[in-house]
């Protein structure tokens, strides 16, 4: 009986020939990733009290990116916690203050086809753009992981949701999320969504990852993406050596069976925009009724990659945001506030009036700069929109793609960015 | 008898021929600026207890600087406070999120030699640079300033300091004003400096406004340096009109009476540092004893100009900054990280390894991104290293100037710039 790529991995991980969907295995972590949130701060005080050190310091990843950079004593006492904790653990993968977790599992090279992950986060699904298993945990399952290096899980049964056929200009994974948001739910708990089809192998990387990223918003346990030469390039280009062949066969059997498949078109998608206070409540950008806004933020795991960046560059080239609206930009990465320094992104940003801040989850988690006011109204490039998520419980968040936000900021109001890319 | 040119402003302001040390004027405000901390949260709920408004909105300057961007519910509030009340009042100079406010004072065009101006911050001071006399206020005394547009204050005398001859390579006007702040003390109350020499008429406006701008850490009420031709270009790259003739008779008279003439000579002068707690604790940075450092920051109104950045990025320029230490760049306005972006000073920074933030008072003022933890040494290019100042009050700030506090990033230690310039 043919497997999907999702029950392959956790068979090998489980060290067996086969598992089937609702079994509940106990699963061998090759990678495990917390950051300063849900990391050391909680779970050094376990360790000490049980007497124990993390089983394999080489499997581990830690980042700083939740309460950086510090903006009070506490935050600040959080972040040395980290930084002294990641030393007395002789934990080499420490990423401080270098981007967001998710985003420098990529760039750090961490991630490779069939792997089995775990992560102390609840957008760790994204890693499944690497055709790699990944899901989130809370701190007392992770304190298990670093103390035995193994945890139980049940197997998800997998969706597998294709789009094929082409975008038009100014759509892209981020429409399909918001799209998928509404048309498939967010209660798809313990479901692995497996995305395919030749819109998704047309896909960047990066924009590979918006979709395996918002599988958190799905509801889904993990999600996963065959992995084809474009995987390959980005590994490589993290300074991975991987053997091509091995890495290839990490693929659903052609009889696999899934719990549903949904098919869509890309070519039938306009830019999406998610109403407060649900990323379900999305549509197309005009039911949106062109609301105000005060702010407009380009950040998150999700959506402040280079490719984002560059898209907010296209649509601000040669314009204003507009007055009494601000443009807050926190790039993913610092590797990519460099490279968007080197490439003249930024350039074309702060001319338009953009401010650009330091990479962190910031306001997209609540706890740092760009968070809300009550009653300012904000259109985010970040995954969710729940009441009170980036600041005051009587703001409103709108969420659309790196082009809609750039657009809502030059005119002050949701705008649809198809007029501003002829 | 001759007149400081800080008494011919007071003289003029006050409708007198003339005034002398010690006399107590009431003088009429030609332009108030105050900030989002100082401002609109503490003077607009007194107005209204009064049933007051602005006595003239055309000289009141507002600056959103301290609370950006709001890092929680309460910051975004207040900054929210300010937008409303300033629209509320009809003040067309507001500046959200744009820079800090003594910076953004010069960039706005709003200072010529001869006003008498007035701010709710210590570092109001800066305004000097451009041969105008400002003063910083509290609350109470600036809602007296916006109810009647006057405020009353004693005539300071004034205390000369001249600079002449050439610097070495890499000792710039920071390293002046923390030698100063040892040499004269921080106890210059109801003092005005003015500052002059060959040394001072050589530095650009910006270097100028270290000057300045530090008389605040001398204790001074306020600082002057004459207008030349330097000020009315960058007055005019502000695209202001000025009269020549008229903005240069703002000078002292040659026979002016100076209650003390220092005078320093600039070739004489090494990279200063001023070890923790206070500013006049300085001496040649081979006195820091290479202490070690956590984190290096480049901020503030004074420490993060385009040309601050400009001698950071020629330290750093194809090297990197330390493992486990952090180097956070503030630059002072958004015009200011728009400029580095665009002159690939901002590629050189991220390249190095530095982590660029938005404009703001930010961790020097202890209320944004960058505080210290207890236990942790930073090394900044900001004015003042008081106790718990940037964070917690067990944590060590060092000050030096940017060409050090890069040096001192690379090395991971208080470092002599010198080496890093040859």
């Amino acid at each position: 009986m043919g497997r999907t790529l999702t029950e392959k991995i956790l068979a090998r991980a489980a060290g067996k020939d086969a598992v089937a969907p609702g079994e509940i295995v106990t699963a061998t972590v090759d990678l495990a990733m917390f950051h300063d949130s849900s990391g050391p701060r909680r779970v050094a005080p376990r360790l000490k009290e049980l007497g124990a050190r993390v089983w394999d310091p080489s499997k581990v990843v830690v980042v700083s990116d939740h309460y950086v950079p510090a903006v009070d004593p506490e935050s600040a006492a959080i972040l040395k916690l980290t930084r002294d904790w990641v030393r007395e653990q002789g934990i080499g993968a420490f990423y401080d203050m270098q981007g967001i977790c998710h985003v420098m599992l990529a760039e750090g090279g961490h991630l490779r086809p069939g792997l089995f992950c775990v992560g102390g986060d609840s957008h760790s699904t994204m890693a499944g753009a690497y055709g790699c298993y990944m899901a989130g945990f809370g701190a007392t399952e992770m304190t298990g992981v670093m103390v035995t290096g193994d945890i139980w899980t049940r197997v998800p049964a997998t969706i597998r949701v294709d789009w094929n056929g082409a975008f038009a200009d100014g759509v892209v994974a981020k429409d399909v999320m918001l799209h998928l948001c509404r048309t498939l739910g967010m209660d798809n708990a313990f479901k692995a969504i497996e995305y395919g089809g030749d819109t998704v192998r047309a896909m960047s990387m990066s924009e590979r990852g918006v979709l395996t990223n918002m599988a958190a918003e799905l509801g889904a346990e993990s999600a996963i993406i065959e992995p084809d030469d474009k995987t390959l390039a980005a590994i490589r280009a993290a300074g991975v050596a991987i053997d091509d062949e091995e890495a290839l066969r990490w693929r659903s059997d052609p009889d696999a069976t899934y719990e549903a498949v949904h098919r869509f078109n890309a070519a039938d998608l306009v830019p999406q925009v998610a109403r407060p206070h649900s990323p379900e409540n999305s549509g197309p950008v005009a039911e949106a009724n062109s609301a105000r806004i005060d702010q407009a933020y380009i950040g998150a795991c999700v959506g402040a990659k280079l490719t984002d960046l560059q898209m907010a560059a296209r649509v601000l080239k040669g314009r204003k945001v507009a007055k009494d609206v601000r443009l807050l930009i926190a790039p993913s990465s610092r590797a990519t506030t460099e490279a968007a320094a080197k490439d003249g992104t930024l350039a074309i940003l702060t001319e338009a009036g953009a401010i650009v801040m330091p990479s962190g989850c910031g306001a997209c988690a609540g706890m740092g700069a760009g968070v809300l006011a009550a009653g300012e109204v904000c259109i985010s490039s970040t995954n969710r929109n729940f009441k009170g998520r980036m600041g005051h419980k009587d703001a409103e968040v709108y969420l659309g793609s790196p082009y809609t936000v750039a657009a809502s900021a030059i005119e002050g109001r949701i705008a649809d960015p198809r007029s501003y890319l002829q």
